[in-house]
């Protein structure tokens, strides 16, 4: 029997596990909320991921179950692991990426580089850590949030006073930072662990833009500290599969610990075509405790950039006959999702030796998507 | 909407086309004999291709329709075809795959180099020709013959009785070559073209063993040769998609037509992993009339080796354990299929700079699947 990984969610994130799986020999079911997800050709069961019946049941047979996000609640993943199901990651590590709150708790106690952060019940908690930061920090639910959602910069507890209503929130200082940057692990149950280069990531209204791998200027102390921090990260809290943490490079050269996901990120698109084995394979082997692949990159420099829906009507797909024209090098990764303002629905990878050239081809065929 | 793509027949050359499409965004759905077969993910018909009602059905909504094998019979290819459904490659290309006398004629007629040959319908006609070629010649069934069934080496008439039965036969001189190459090219249908370098292959017992991309001392005039040959061949022929041209490098420094193949074809199974855009890729941009991608190799030397089922019990990726702990770099496909002797169930492909090295890799990982 073929090994058989479930995926809960059918996001993009699970549709990428699509083709590695598949090229491996690896059965591959994805439980979807609904149908037509991205990860539509996989799924098996289409359902409620909060529904412990209905998971259980999905799980059935697998040899592991991982994820396309990390919402399934911790009820649910607890009903998984009595059943004996292999869940990697498994629930006590997926609760620091499910909240950011106690995952600063657990980072600070590990000694390890965070923004000055503060858990704050109400307005006046708030304005006491904003009149200690120069008025100014980020304010975060601690659950629930992505892509620069459930994210502002506030100067008053006052103006936070909406988010006051569903419990305590997390308060960090506004990091001054000269560029920010990812390191991505994979990590297998028996151990094992591989890196990939340390990332520079572009964001845009709070929404990874574009990827340079390996970070321009990282090779040295700032590579070393960036896997030293996701090694220490993946073993201490036990992580399995893929974990990204995102990095704040400061303007004063230290690394500051911004966001951990445990799951393929975006920020390691790039490796889909630019690493021997991309972060999609990694992940289908880690969390079925296969040996890992080499990590190392197949271009000198390899750039990806995120593709956006926008207001145009239309798949995709639409763009293909001048983009696929114009770039040739190029790949280009579709999500099948329709287009709507700021949805992700693809995003391209250039690979070669001169960097300028690289970012050229790869803005260059994501500039047909635009618009 | 995204384009949509229906591949008939289930086997690891469609499953080898779901891996690409679903990165581009391309909807794919495959039309299978039975259930389970190795593209099972993307099987949305169960049903007879030989059977015009089923894959008239099957074709409803798709853009194109492309095959896993050439067994679609002519009747029910022009169906599609009065259907207004697009097929590519179409019947009249396809007509030179199905049936080996009327390429060798038509190969003939365009003056391409080809081993002497000639129709034969009885015994006697078969030793006539015989007794013009040091009394040994390659017998072959004109139709549904692979990996070296439907042919075979013959002395005398006498011996080919069995085989006198079901309409001409294909006799060949029994040539005299150094080394077996394939030039593959993927063309659309509104005429583009590109071409891989021209590949080494090895045969055991009539199968494909092992291709060296791109085939060493090949560069200048037999690269060019090939690319000729190929060339000529999809153009007139009117081929679309993958098109696959087997060589017999002679002992005199010839090159000579061996086979065709009017599809994603096992000598080019290395550019998955070997090249800008591999064979699957370029077969479905192909098909679907899309621009095509760059064809560079990726590494300075890709070897890729088949796996073939053994009387051993169980999966193809029961080995993992040991096979991608030991070959980090080396990337393993498997096929889904239950394992019997010299079935085809996977491959393994290695790449690098230092042609020694990454052939004993891709040995090396090929060997834990023997026996």
């Amino acid at each position: 029997m073929s090994p058989t990984l479930g995926v809960i969610g059918g996001g993009q994130l699970a549709r990428m596990m699509v083709a590695p799986a598949v090229s491996l020999g690896v059965d591959i079911r994805v439980l979807a909320e609904s149908a037509g997800e991205s990860a539509d050709i996989a799924v098996t069961t289409i359902g409620d991921y909060r529904d412990a019946a209905v998971v259980l049941e999905f799980a059935k047979g697998v040899d592991a179950i991982t994820f396309d996000h990390e919402h399934v609640p911790q009820e649910v993943l607890a009903a998984l692991v009595a059943a004996g199901v292999s869940v990697q990651p498994g629930p006590d590590a997926l609760l620091y990426a499910q909240d950011k709150l106690l995952m600063r708790e657990r980072l600070s106690a590990l000694g390890l580089p965070v923004p000055d952060w503060a858990r704050v019940a109400n307005e006046a908690e708030l304005d006491a850590f904003l009149a200690e930061h120069n008025g100014e920090g980020v304010l975060k639910t601690p659950r629930g949030g992505y892509d620069g959602k459930g994210v502002r910069i506030v100067r008053s507890g006052v103006e936070a006073a909406d988010w006051f209503t569903g419990g305590d929130l997390l308060v960090e200082e506004l990091v001054s930072f000269s560029r920010e940057l990812a390191q991505l692990v994979a990590r297998r149950p028996s151990g094992d662990l591989a890196l990939w280069p340390v990332v520079e990531t572009i964001q845009r209204d709070g929404v990874c833009a574009e990827v340079i791998a390996p970070a321009p200027d990282s090779a040295g102390k700032i590579a070393d500290v960036a896997a030293d921090i996701a090694t220490t990260i993946a073993e201490t809290l036990g992580v399995t599969g893929v974990l990204a943490v995102e990095l704040f490079q400061t303007t004063d050269e230290r690394l500051l610990i911004n966001e951990l996901a445990m799951r393929p990120h975006n920020t390691g698109h790039w490796s889909i075509d630019g690493a021997t084995t991309g972060q999609f394979e990694q992940h289908v082997r880690a969390v079925l405790d296969l040996p890992l692949g080499a990590t190392g990159c197949r271009d000198e420099w390899s750039v990806m950039v995120n593709i956006l829906g926008g207001p145009a009507e239309g798949a995709f797909t639409d763009r293909y006959g001048h983009a696929l024209e114009a770039q040739p090098t190029v790949k280009f990764h579709g999500y099948g999702k329709t287009p709507r303002p700021g949805r992700k629905v693809g995003h391209v990878t250039a690979g070669g030796d001169d960097l300028e050239d690289v970012v050229y081809r790869a803005r260059a065929a994501a500039a047909f998507f635009e618009g």
